[in-house]
């Protein structure tokens, strides 16, 4: 298990009429936290498609308890449960700056070959990134 | 339980890089159809707003089978699998023009009074607009 | 001169906290119609990308007067000024339910080969579809 | 005139399906970037609204030059042409991490009473922040 956390200040484009952060902002939040977290072992996303390699997201699940504001600095905190294979699970905690969480969310993304469009297995150096916490 | 049927056309803006629609807006396209579903039995948001009542999203799943690619019409067949009372579940089915299943997703709303912030009942006559159904 | 109104209908997640729509949105208000407005000539974005073609934005101006909220129901009226050679102007107002005029803006798109990724000119029967109108 | 520097990371969401960042964004990035600009020097659109006063955009004028893509590491340079009075005006220029220009941007906001909703002038220790530069 990994856990690493990320900040990330909220924009006004981000709120809705009720005055919070709208539910759907926060699988962009996790994505952005994602991007981060395989950048802090060396692997992006960028590379893993120049390579061929998709990973488009196949599950998203979220709850919500607290609501977040604009300009509020929040943390995903990420947490990678499980060595990648044929699919990369996440799961996210959202805090806000007084330590509150606001929301959990798991996302799964499958790897997919970009030329067949079919399931593939990650990349063996790939996996190596996350190997020695496993 | 009732089922309805709600179209959307794909925005240029809703595409990312991949070519597919971004999966977060999925839970925008079930908030829309979410409204016009409302609206078909005669309550709306708005109008529960006006009350004092607000509806926050609580919970959010949602797998992905199928991409959606720009310009395509997809249909979003919604259904309220029980009546409301504390809490407003709705199940989405997402079709494209061909009939394929892109995606489904679960959302479950909770009915808050704006004033307390806390948990409330829904209002009996917005029960009742559906209440024949069960 | 040409011109065509297109309705859509706000959604929630379209609004911010100052419980109105966020200026960003009215981009992508335009843009939809325009979709619109070149499907109802027989056109399409999607079949120019098609044909090596892209239509990327070059330019935008927005005045706002005043402001749209959840669920409205708006109306954008295009106007195209000029007939198409290397770049293609749309000029849009956009209206709520009651005729009052929420803003205007001008979008100015360059034809561009998909391949060379430099400026071109339209393909001739594209600027056929609109020529009889100048 | 006063200039800054803001670094912005390009999420996969604010891309489309040219591979690019969707224009529309940019209005948000030049307000993300406004935000902290006005942080920098002690004033906040959160105070202003909790003050009573609003600042909606009244004018959005984009031309964008070259596109920026997923994971780019982009720069907003804000300029502030004038001393805020009733209206604030922003000069926004995006660089790329090569430092070639991307897209240059105005966007102007008025001062409005958040009771009245007429337009007011700024508070006069708001306009104070910014005196000794002009």
């Amino acid at each position: 298990m990994i856990t690493r956390d990320f900040d990330i200040r909220v924009r006004y484009k981000e709120t809705d009429a009720m005055g919070v952060v709208h539910h759907s902002n926060y699988a962009v939040y996790y994505e952005q936290a994602r991007t981060e977290f395989l950048r802090s072992f060396g692997a992006t996303y960028r590379e893993l498609e120049q390579r061929g390699v998709m990973l488009p997201v196949s599950e998203v699940t979220m709850k919500f308890y607290k609501p977040a504001r604009y300009d509020d600095m929040i943390t995903v905190r990420i947490t990678l449960p499980e060595l990648p294979a044929v699919r990369l699970v996440f799961d996210h905690e959202v805090y806000n700056a007084q330590g509150e969480l606001l929301n959990t969310g798991r996302v799964v993304l499958a790897y997919i070959d970009a030329t067949t469009r079919r399931p593939c297995r990650a990349p063996a150096d790939h996996i190596d990134l996350f190997r020695e916490w496993f």
